[in-house]
């Protein structure tokens, strides 16, 4: 590659976008975010991995933005920030130090509308019929196929939620990206080869 | 190629579709179709080739259809089928034809809805941002870039309702395709490489 390249990758649950996301990271020799932009958010704000974990791609709820701003701490007039709000604060920050590091991809976390202007980012998207994400989600969680289907509702709600909450965009709209995939075409291996040639021609434009 | 494939382009005005269908459909050795789809539902249907193209990829209106329906010929009881009706029924069949006798390429015209059944089609979707679409369509025509905002949004806003109106589903939705890409970032050569990359990956499953 000729230039430093971020991917961000935005994905419908079941569709195996964090798995491709990480193959196209080893193909490519860079570095992989996903889960690991808790544990660094965490780290940067000096508060618990684990309550940032429960509330992940979690939008603040307009009941608990209430209650927040009802609940005054310190001086008065001063509010206290959900923690949600901080969590996407924090986490913008961590994923503006990746993208300034070096080349790499990073999954879910609006990370495409943090990066719009970056312009060494690519955003990709990666989505499959929901006969493809149910078939996946139950063998990998060994779970009915209607529990899988309503997993797969409730965690795409809550990233749309959650996306259209903090980038004011649509979730999931095809303007939002360069490139979007229908996973269960090529599999895994294949997707993240095609992505690869997108990615390296864009570096080297 | 180990088998027949057929891929068909959905596409925003000005992004190029058109152009990057052809260089795909060149670069594979394969037909391609786009215009051509109109002169061979004249032949079928032994009607005129210029009143076709004048209402071509243009959904029935409504008042149309009612006064189509007021409108009776022949038999009492009968009634003359709306002449855009009658467009895509001989296109629905030039489409199918044309897929049943080998691989190709076939530009809008709801190609994607028409053969959603068929397995060895692909469905892709080319679009680009609203600059770049004036910038190529104001050079191509030689019009201001006000005029070619107008002409983009009037021939989209075409496009969409005939997809609408033919396919009871939603133009433009990622669901719909396989692989959306936005044209400005490679380019015609560019994005044609990546297309005819995921094409052949899919013909070798």
């Amino acid at each position: 590659m000729s230039q430093k390249i971020i991917i961000t990758i935005g994905r419908e649950f079941g569709s195996g976008g964090r798995e491709i996301g990480k193959k196209l990271a080893e193909n490519m020799g860079i570095d992989f975010y996903d889960k690991e932009l808790i544990t660094l958010a965490a780290k940067e704000s000096g508060m618990s991995k684990e309550v940032f974990e429960s509330i992940d791609e979690t939008a603040t709820s307009s009941l608990l933005y209430s209650l927040s701003l009802g609940n005054y701490r310190g001086m008065p007039g001063t509010v206290e920030m959900p923690l949600n709000d901080k969590l996407f604060l924090f986490q913008s920050n961590v994923i503006k130090e990746a993208a300034q590091k070096g080349s790499c991809v990073i999954v879910g976390r609006c990370a495409d509308y943090i990066l719009r202007k970056d312009l060494n980012s690519v955003h990709l998207f990666i989505h499959a019929p929901m006969v493809h994400r149910i078939e996946r989600i139950s063998k990998l969680h060994n779970i009915s196929s209607k529990e899988a289907e309503e997993m797969i509702k409730k965690v795409d709600k809550k990233r749309a939620a959650y996306y259209n909450f903090y980038s004011s965009k649509r979730w999931g709209s095809i303007s939002n990206f360069h490139l979007c995939v229908d996973s269960s075409v090529l599999g895994v291996e294949g997707t993240a080869e095609v992505l690869q040639l997108f990615a390296e021609k864009y570096a080297q434009k």
